[in-house]
Order: structure tokens, then sequence, then C-alpha cells
């Protein structure tokens, strides 16, 4: 007895998604075919209304309804600095912190050759645009600190460097994470952390 | 900054599948939303396609493309043994093993009082319609070893045997499943081995 095909393209869709393996995606695929119904048509429509409505921000690649999002199109915002994130999600963290009031820019992505994501794929050119066409004082690379992250980062400080030596270039610091434990946190964050030491005030 | 409805709702829909937690909701709204727009499309038309062709068999509740499954038009299988599956993952695992070639019959679920479900919420009363037309000797209860898939055993029993109290009515046995150890099995699967242990032969 084979599965329907419909459910075998639905398995295989959901399994596509970041995060949803290969179990999960049958478990789901047979629960939407009938017991769950409702809920398949819900996401169907949402996942469409998303498509149809959301996009990337011309200026800097965050998400939104209009051409320019909201924080390129408030004019309180400092556009002397910006912010390098991987994703719209890492934008509302910082934003919910209330502590950054420049301007930001979203890659969607990060350089990783091992999945065939070179700088041309991910948001970089219209950041090296950006750059030539504001002159920011300094841009702040937070992309998360892994090979991935560390080694876009390294290729923007050269591209961004080649533009204009004089901009300021600068990382988010790593160290010990507030709440953990030395016990913990691995040996090269100890090290990091060590090499970043501050005065204690 | 408020997130666009947009993504809001999709994150909802996607955070109301089972084994899709509020974090992961958000990521993956926020992924398909700009990175993964190909993929959200994909995902949405295998929805519709699933909702619109697929359906559960009238006579057993398994997944079907026709009004009847393959397994319930198959003559070649017995129609005096039903075994009761919670839902269709269940039948494919049976169906693998080429162990069993009698009729199903899919619940699409549990009686759960805690989440709503209640008898006349699964495929329980085409059952019984069952039973009274094919007259099996035999039902096989095949759910889930937990709670709800105990009660909802106890429960089909009880009504069973008010239909006819002649019919055969068993469960899967219970006990140590192999390839694991003693020491980590719960202790109630050890009581359950113990007193379902059989002749050594």
């Amino acid at each position: 007895m084979n599965t329907p095909k419909e459910i075998v393209n639905l398995s295989e869709a959901l399994n596509s998604m970041p995060g949803i393996g290969p179990k999960m995606s049958n478990r789901l695929a047979m629960y939407l075919s009938v017991s769950g119904k409702k809920q398949a048509i819900n996401l169907a429509n949402s996942l469409l209304e998303v498509t149809s409505k959301i996009k990337a921000c011309k200026e800097c690649g965050n998400v939104t309804t209009s051409e320019i999002c909201e924080v390129c199109s408030d004019d309180n915002r400092k556009k002397d600095i910006f912010f390098v994130v991987e994703d719209a999600l890492d934008l509302y963290s910082i934003e919910m912190t209330r502590e950054f009031a420049g301007l930001y820019h979203v890659l969607n992505g990060v350089i990783s050759p091992i999945n065939g994501v070179g700088p041309s794929d991910i948001n970089l050119d219209s950041l090296f645009q950006r750059i030539k066409d504001l002159k920011p004082k300094e841009i702040i690379l937070g992309l998360n600190p892994n090979v991935e992250g560390d080694s876009t980062s390294m290729y923007i400080k050269n591209q961004i460097q080649k533009i204009d030596s004089g901009i300021k270039i600068t990382r988010l610091a790593k160290g010990i994470p507030v709440g953990s434990d030395l016990e913990f946190v691995s040996q090269q964050t100890i090290v990091d952390s060590l090499k970043s030491r501050a005065e204690f005030d």
C-alpha cells in the first residue's frame, strides 16, 4: 500500500522547512490531511497572504508591507550608523532593547559555501551601495558568533575597507552571557571573555 | 516597532500545528516571509492539494483519494477481524510488517476530555455500525499505550460488548521492546512484561 502522492508531496514540502525533520513531516502531513483539515486551510491562507503582502525593504532588507520599512522611514533615527544582522528576527530582538537608534541592514542569510550560499545570494550588494550613498561613520557587525557568521563578517569587513578604509567597523562583544555559569560555557567563550576583559568599575 | 500582522498570523497558524512551539513558529514565519518565499508558496499549494483531494475512507477512516480506501476495497483481505488504530500513520506502520491481512478502523484521534475530544468527535460511530453490519469475530485494539489510548480502548470495549458480547476483543502485548534494556524501560513496562510473561521455547 502506498501513501497517496498528495500526502507525500506535503510531507516533502514540510521537510524542506528549517527545523522540521522527516518523521515530524510525515506525522504532520498525515494529521493535516484528515483530522487537521481546517488548520491546513488556515495555514495555506496565511502562507499565501504573507507571500503576497510581505516583501524585503528596498533599503535594508527588513520585512515590510510597504516599499520602505518602519525603521528606514523613521526620520528620528541616526543615519550614520548601520547594524548588520542575519535576519529580521535579530532586528526585532535588538529593537526590543531600545538601545540602538541607527539603521539596520538585514542580510537574510549568511555566506555558507557548504549550503551553496555565496555573497551574491544574500542582501550584500545593497549594503555596499548604501555605504557609498549614505557614508556612515560606523558599521556594527551583529551576525551570530559561529563559523558562517564569522566568515561572513570577515568578508563584509574586507569589502567595506575597499570602499572606504575610514569607516569604523565594530562587532558585538563575545563573552559570558548574563545568567550562565563558567562551568558550562565553552572554552572558546572563556578565551574570548578573557581577551576582551574590561576594567572593573 | 510591531511585526506585520501577516507574519503574526502565519506564526499563529504554524504554532497551532502539533509539535511546533512558539519560538520555532516565529522563526519559520519570518523565514518564509522573505528568504523562503518559494518554499512558502510550494507548501501552501501542497496544503491546498491535500485538503481538496484527500478524504477519510467512508468505511474505515483511512486516508484516501477515492470514496473507499485501498485496504477496504481489497477483496483478498479477511473481513472478520478489525484492527483499531489511532491514525493512518499507525496503519501504514502495521501494513509494512505484512503480518495482518484483515481490515482496519482508523479513529483519527483518541478520547481526551482535557483537549475537549469526546467519543462523538472521533471516528467511533462508524466502527460500531461496521461491527453491526460485518459481524467480525475479533477486534484488535492497537491504540498507543498511554492514558488516553487506554481509556479510549476501555470505552470501545464496553460499547462493543453492548452490541455483541460474543466478539473477541484483544489488545497488543505490552512488554520490553526489542533492542531496549531493562535498565532504561519504565517500572510499569517491567510490571506489564512480567504479568504477560510467556513460556520460554
